[in-house]
């Protein structure tokens, strides 16, 4: 028998690319704890900010489905309770639903990659599920990016700038391209996994524990 | 201080009801478990079959979101294989889908509460999702009630009685009064459960641990 070659970055854990939406219900119970539970597995994490109402158009509706669909929604927002209380997480039924988030979306598609990312999106997230607060204006994401970085106004510029607004509008796309239909979603390579539900799998799958 | 009565009723487990359908992809993992888990976790099972084409239609829907948006329905073939995988169970994607299910919904209707419904669903389950089979006509329903009742014949006559239509149409319209829109979906008294992935959640407060 031949000996053989063992490729050693075969057994290295592949990243997990996390596509979310603040406006997003079940996004919220997956932001609030991906941080974490990536780091426990030993799983690089990747965030990947898009636009749902894009999808949803794509699809010929004008909102989210748990609008459209009233007894999907009112199961939703009773779920959301469950999962929240299960998972040891605040929640309150924000009194819009679904709130817009372009401002706060375009501030994380400039910081996806920046060491902030992580405890920005918790920030707003909060605001929006715990706080009620609306998230798409100035004073909202300047109080989600205090103390992260050196100067609120100027990350707002830059978020603000063409080639950001481009940016969202190309991972957006780059979302329905993959056969994204819905948040929170997950990549580990090409395989996709959809919902708070599936974190776990994605993170078994990413960390070789799948 | 005076001494507390206490209703030894209060710590009995509430039964589940298990709101399915032969056509539905995700009522197939369940079904082929649900009798096992119940039973570990000491929980009354009911079985509720409903058709869930007239809930579709309500939504304006002609068929399977599976099929009206093709993004989701590539995703839920890939989640099916993974979550087949997980579970241990056989599946081969079928040729055809949504499969209309009709007789064997009202033999199921019919068997709701006999010894045999568990069995008899597995089997059906399994012609769909396992063996490719078209399960609404005569010869597929009596080889799944073989050695199950002690004339397949009759069973089937009394399915197709009057009485038994309706009582399908009835389910069916409970369904729809009581929030669901989609399967599998479970109730623990009022409590909605939407999804396989929901049934350990339906069974833990059934049983009294959530």
């Amino acid at each position: 028998m031949e000996k053989q070659l063992t490729n050693p970055l075969a057994a290295l854990p592949q990243a997990v690319e996390f596509w979310f939406e603040f406006g997003s219900s079940y996004s919220y119970l997956t932001a609030m704890r991906i941080e974490d539970c990536a780091r426990a597995a030993g799983v690089p994490l990747l965030w990947r900010p898009f636009l749902l109402g894009p999808i949803f158009r794509s699809f010929g509706w004008e909102t989210s489905p748990f609008v459209l669909q009233e007894a999907k929604g009112r199961y939703m927002w009773r779920d959301m309770e469950r999962e929240a209380l299960r998972l040891g997480l605040p929640f309150r039924r924000p009194s819009q639903f679904p709130r817009i988030a372009l401002l706060p979306m375009r501030v994380a598609t400039l910081g996806a990659a920046e060491p902030w990312i992580g405890e920005f999106c918790r920030r707003v997230m909060r605001q929006n599920w715990v706080e009620d607060r609306e998230i798409d204006n100035a004073d909202a994401v300047r109080s989600a990016l205090d103390g992260l970085v050196p100067d609120a106004d100027a990350t707002l510029g830059a978020a603000l700038a063409p080639a950001n607004k481009l940016r969202l509008r190309a991972r957006t796309e780059e979302a329905a391209a993959r056969g994204i239909f819905g948040a929170p979603s997950f990549f580990v390579g090409d395989e996709l996994f959809w919902g708070n539900d599936r974190l776990e799998a994605a993170l078994a799958l990413a960390g070789g524990r799948a």
